[in-house]
């Protein structure tokens, strides 16, 4: 079974927003094996929302629509709707009673805006939105049928999770299984990896392969189709096995895992602690490491040592290291990791110490010169890394090294 | 002028990432006056890009097309676009010896699938890529310029920039002005402005207004086309003072302001210094103000207090104190806040304290509970905020509303 997927919104084709909607709805359809054949994109403009509700029809099964529907001048979907697919709009009892409801509980009053909320296009089943004012609905034309839902991503999602979703999965043939696995790596090109594997991808016809770069992140993607949920099963656990033999531990990770969940597993598993000195990450890696639940079972502080100042009174980094070596070097980034682990008491002590930019940088040490510094009880180790991009991304690549040296220290020891 | 763009790939029709090509051509098309009035997002399937493909032709003077370009299997939008738009794919010299230079450069063997990437439509111009190997290329069909560009966003943006930007400005005409103004609001509904705005909105008919709602923040964008350039600015400067009035301080910011380059801004101008101790937010403060460069003006140390010893031995935080109100109470979140200010000795000491979830909530303190406490050596404030949603919406709630704490005391004290 195809879909169509068509968001609607100014903010959306004048690039203003991420249009977060679109991926969220296309991944939930792949996993419950809908292909998504085509996204389309417009503004604000019943001609050319018509248009793009018109050329959907007949080609797929369902298409999902977002946008719109909301109580503002410029939310025009539902009218849009009742002329492309030719109904009337007409008071649709039961969204005005939700809205009412919905009004009351909120303790506000409704404005002769929000009632236009209420007309649907006849015939129209009404989507209740848990959580706003703004309901969806759904309308059969020939064989497909059109989902209208509210552009508010957390309405959105709720609403697709709890009526859309039930829906679908009743219309699909429960013969057409897709399966899939994604391996995530760290620290090779795609082209690396694209020729460690030909001849896996060669052999393996019954399974598309497809890298999926997500910056520095590489994740390979692996899908199959059939009937027997059995043999898809076992046959792609051999081809993870295969894969993950030849690229070793460049991959980190499964499906959705993160490195910080990665990470904080490794942690958990060995039962150790950690904590951390941050410098031109400035709470980056400590905040990624707080984003997996439990993460206090490890994490014991982490010290945002911006100045100077901060890193000798709480560091205890001698004033002749900084001096001598300056703030960004190794002395200071293994002082500062020996001083973070000691005075916390943890098994680890991670530092970073670096010139994010974009002023800063010298000959010597440009923008984008990083220390990296992991002190254990047994042995200290520190490495010195040239990142480039702008601040937000050195940042980022710095805290990605971090957690990447972080946990091939804990598969090694 | 008007453009559509068509991105390719089976990453973004199957929801695996964010379509950010999508976002920032759009964005970029919109600041120079050229309406986006369609986009769309294809698979890696030849029959539906050349659909796609043959459909914008002839409605618009720019398709701006990104992905497939790539050295492997499933790249193949170079085929497409030659069977689209009925050329011949022929050796393009000057790709070839770019790419040849490109591999040298980085010391790497060119193998037969990177060869592929320099067949091109016969009469396309190349567009260098200057830090990748695909090339891109532009191709005149009719009254319309197709331009290919490949997928890697930072690639794509790069050669957005410097290649296809210049030539689409060329094309231009300067008569046809469109200026922007965008105020950033946090704090009320859409609603709530739309029906502040209501008479502004109805009475200035030159300017398109718009919410672009942007959780937690809303987005007033206002929008203004014509030939008369010192009109059109005197014009939004007058709208953007009314709506400033009749808002107030709810407006945090202009553009592409962010709420933590606002605060920054606000302590560099007034020569105040800051520190925070951070708990449920793991660091996510610190993180979003050292975001903004010369943050080291402003931030002196951030401590990131997860265990309750943390809390003991570096900010003092009294063991009767988290004894008997506990980790997330106001007398721990006040004396956290004092605590770091008078350790940094710095204007502001900031601190929250709270659940961040899933578990840890009791039916007193549940998961959501949030203490945001701000020291100044003049008064103290603390608010207990209950905030909903998973861990990472808890984390950024929390950053949010501490920051805007910050901003409100720098503007009124």
């Amino acid at each position: 079974m195809k879909a169509e997927i068509i968001t609607i919104g100014d903010e959306l084709s004048s690039g203003s927003v991420q249009n977060t909607n679109a991926t969220f709805i296309a991944a939930q359809l792949h996993t419950i094996g809908i292909e998504v054949v085509k996204i389309t994109t417009v503004g604000d403009d019943t001609e050319t929302i018509v248009d793009a509700l018109r050329s959907a029809q007949q080609k797929v099964s369902f298409v999902i629509v977002t946008g719109g529907l909301g109580p503002t001048m410029d939310d025009i979907t539902t009218r849009a709707a009742a002329e492309a697919l030719r109904r009337k709009l007409v008071l649709n009892k039961r969204a005005l009673k939700a809205m009412e409801e919905k009004f009351q509980k909120y303790g506000r009053t409704m404005s002769p805006h929000n009632v236009k909320q209420a007309y649907l296009p006849s015939d129209s089943t009404l989507i209740p939105n848990p959580i706003g004012t703004a309901c969806g609905f759904s309308l059969a034309k020939s064989s497909t049928l059109f989902i209208f839902l509210p552009g508010v991503p957390r309405e959105m999602k709720r609403m697709f999770q709890e009526s859309v979703t039930p829906v679908i999965k009743k219309e699909q043939p429960e013969t057409s299984l897709v399966r899939s696995r994604v391996l995530k790596i760290f620290g090779k090109t795609e082209s690396y990896c694209d020729q460690m594997l030909s001849d896996v991808i060669k052999r393996e016809k019954e399974i598309t392969f497809s890298f999926l770069p997500h910056y520095p992140e590489i994740s390979l993607k692996f899908t199959m189709r059939g009937n027997d949920k059995k043999y898809i099963e076992k046959k792609l656990k051999a081809v993870e096995r295969t894969i993950t033999k030849i690229l070793g531990d460049i991959i980190f990770g499964k499906d959705e895992e993160t490195l910080e969940e990665v990470v904080g597993n490794l942690l958990r598993s060995k039962g150790a602690t950690i904590s951390l000195a941050e410098s031109c990450t400035g709470g980056l890696i400590t905040h990624r490491l707080t984003n997996v639940p439990g993460s206090s079972d490890y994490l014991e502080r982490s010290l945002i040592v911006y100045s100077n100042k901060a890193k000798k009174e709480l560091l205890k980094v001698p004033a002749p290291i900084l001096n001598r070596f300056g703030a960004v070097s190794k002395e200071t980034a293994e002082c500062m990791a020996k001083g973070v682990k000691s005075l916390s008491k943890t098994n680890f002590g991670l530092a970073v110490t670096g010139i994010a930019g974009p002023t800063g940088g010298t000959t010597e040490k440009p923008v984008g010169t990083v220390f990296i510094s992991l002190a254990h009880s047994r042995y200290i180790t520190t490495q010195k890394y040239r990142f480039y991009g702008d601040r937000e991304q050195i940042k980022f690549m710095t805290s990605h090294y971090a957690l990447d040296t972080l946990r091939k220290h804990l598969i090694e020891n």
